[in-house]
């Protein structure tokens, strides 16, 4: 007998120009369109293993091990059945297939990064879990096709369906058909550009970003301005700016778009804050760090943006991380000199240092554990398909343990 | 001979619908129309006493005590300047007037308030200015000619001009004429507004607000919406809900309009804070008051509005304020009890507590310090020129020591 089963793995994405409000909360439609970085899924990925079984007497799903509710009507229920109705097209155009979409199935998830790392998992998750199912499905679909279907369980999970520079379409079809992902440029096109996470304590529990988004829409007087005038610009200049590989321009629109991201956000009836003090404190940083780089050759050398919490995510060309992990671990000590996976600061790892002409009081120094974690990593490709050793579930077809 | 002084005080204001933004830096016009209540000079003021003298060699004036340099062609130039001319008119017009237009003037400013406290103190100071002035000159002009000059000295000054709750009309004329501040409604109308200043610290000194607001002219996406389309229409609403004496309405609009400036001041590159996590945390914990409040009877008890800086100030019907100041009390702990100057909490003062159905964790609590000061203060009156005794200058023209 035949075992029906896949295994995938897909990365995390960063937006420069930021998704914030949905026009169809049921199909997540967006208000706008957006644009992102997919980060090296060596460092940070979502793993999925899909198995179809006649013997499986109902869809499950494992998430780092522990079983989640496959709820009727929500997202999990809606991508499963969105493939499984792919799956069906295939059958019946090709009558040698097997039945395996009438199947249940069992799939196990993990993400290499732990939640407390306040990383969101949606995006790679949902990404993953539809890679899986394409594999295990054999689909002829497309990664934009797909993204249609992973922006069905978390709207950012669309845009890691694809390496590199990716946008997330808006679109205008009232089913949804139109939003979906296309790559901008492949990885190989910018593989000099490099991303610092500050993970950042926080005490609260911020807003969800699902709730959040929708009191946005519903409140605040500057997102519809946003929407229509600012966004579909800064796309355009951002897509131009990645295709000449100009880091200055990259840099200005991305914290520009994080900036009003946070602005409209705090525009909200209640207002929403995801930044806190240590944020700002980043904030502070690398705007003298490009004060001091633009004094002396006109150039921004990093770029800062933030999402629905407090961490910053500092993209920066492969030349500068040094300088900037520097920066960082000056304000924010770290219990041991860090090492990156490059190998590009040595075996002694960096510890705290300011360039020249960087103006030491736009900050004060923060204790250890301000930034609890950095990760260093860089653009990266789609989902990846892996191979029999890779897979999360057991010959039993249940999850193997960690 | 004759000694030529006058003597008046000016309340500080504090604004609803905020002013962010010049379309003339040097006539100080602003991109929109604003909105504030005055506030008690019972507890907050600036006082000034004016002499103008044959025997001065030239224009001086001191602040707390402390000389200034008045600049040629800067703002106290200005204001001194068309004071003067305004006398002029005055003798040109009746012969028996002596010439005092032609004296050199000293001028002994003081603020009963700290500049620690974090309050600005550039519009009481400029409306005590214009206003002992106008006393010394004897001068016909009402208060809102008065606040075409004390604007061009600092814009939210010309609001000092009124007590209660006071519009400073943007006007549209070139040369600024236009442009001034007028009653919406005198504190008689609405004598139950009560003010609660938490004065907090901050560890960092913020962008300027007139630096801040033209980087916010020149940069933010959002402003010209906010200028267009946002403030006009919250002017009138909020006109309305002082007329109708509504305090929900008046609550949502000034806190929308505080989200919305300090959001526009986000929106400019390198984006702006003022607020920091304490002010978050106040918003916090006024909004979930009003939520409290909202569940139970449908209305807000109490507004909060920020300001260039870090500092709250919640407005609230009289009646509310034990309240307000139990829960502030509670999660950012004072010295001692807090006694307000109405005697309205006993002489016990006030501890904190928390209202029923107060949800604790939207909030943690902070250390003593983190709100260093608080200020129970009322809606108040406009200008007062005030007796010989209370002359800021000896009988010398020089300042009286503190």
């Amino acid at each position: 007998m035949s075992v029906y089963q896949a295994t995938a793995s897909a990365p995390v994405n960063i937006a420069c120009i930021k998704y914030w409000g949905k026009r169809d909360t049921k199909l997540i439609l967006p208000t706008n369109s957006s644009l992102s970085v997919t980060l090296d899924q060596d460092h940070l990925r979502s793993t999925t293993t899909s198995r179809a079984d006649a013997s499986f007497e109902k869809d499950r799903l494992w998430l780092n091990g522990v079983e989640e509710e496959i709820k009727e009507g929500g997202r999990l229920a809606t991508c499963i059945a969105e493939m499984k109705r792919l799956r069906r097209a295939v059958e019946e155009k090709d009558a040698s297939q097997p039945k395996i979409s009438s199947y249940h199935v069992h799939i196990s998830s993990r993400n290499n990064f732990p939640t407390a790392a306040g990383l969101a998992s949606s995006a790679s998750g949902f990404a993953a879990l539809v890679s899986s199912l394409a594999a295990l499905y054999q689909l002829p679909a497309s990664p934009s096709e797909l993204s249609i279907i992973a922006r069905q369980g978390s709207g950012s999970a669309c845009r890691s369906l694809f390496g590199g520079f990716v946008a997330w379409q808006m679109g205008s079809a009232p089913d949804g058909s139109d939003s979906l992902a296309v790559e901008v440029a492949p990885r190989e096109h910018w593989p000099d550009i490099h991303a610092l996470i500050c993970v950042v304590s926080d005490d609260k529990k911020g807003t969800s970003s699902t709730a959040g988004m929708q009191r946005t829409v519903e409140t605040s007087a500057l997102l519809q301005h946003r929407i229509a005038h600012v966004v579909p610009q800064r796309m355009a200049a951002i897509s131009a700016a990645i295709q000449a590989r100009d880091f200055d321009a990259f840099a200005r629109i991305t914290m520009q778009d994080s900036n009003q991201f946070h602005a409209v956000a705090l525009d909200t009836d209640p207002p929403i804050f995801y930044m806190n003090d240590v944020s700002r404190a980043i904030i502070a940083l690398v705007v003298e760090y490009n004060r001091v780089s633009v004094a002396s050759d006109g150039k921004l050398k990093a770029a800062y943006t933030y999402d629905a919490g407090p961490n910053a995510v500092i993209y920066a060309p492969k030349e500068n991380m040094r300088e900037i992990v520097e920066l960082i671990v000056k304000y924010f000590p770290q219990p041991e000199p860090f090492k990156d996976p490059f190998g590009l600061f040595g075996a002694a790892g960096v510890e705290g240092k300011l360039v020249d002409g960087f103006n030491p009081a736009v900050a004060k120094p923060f204790a250890v554990g301000a930034v609890k974690n950095l990760i260093h990593t860089r653009v990266g490709d789609g989902p990846r398909v892996l191979g029999a050793e890779e897979a999360l579930l057991g010959v039993d077809g249940f999850p193997k343990s960690a």
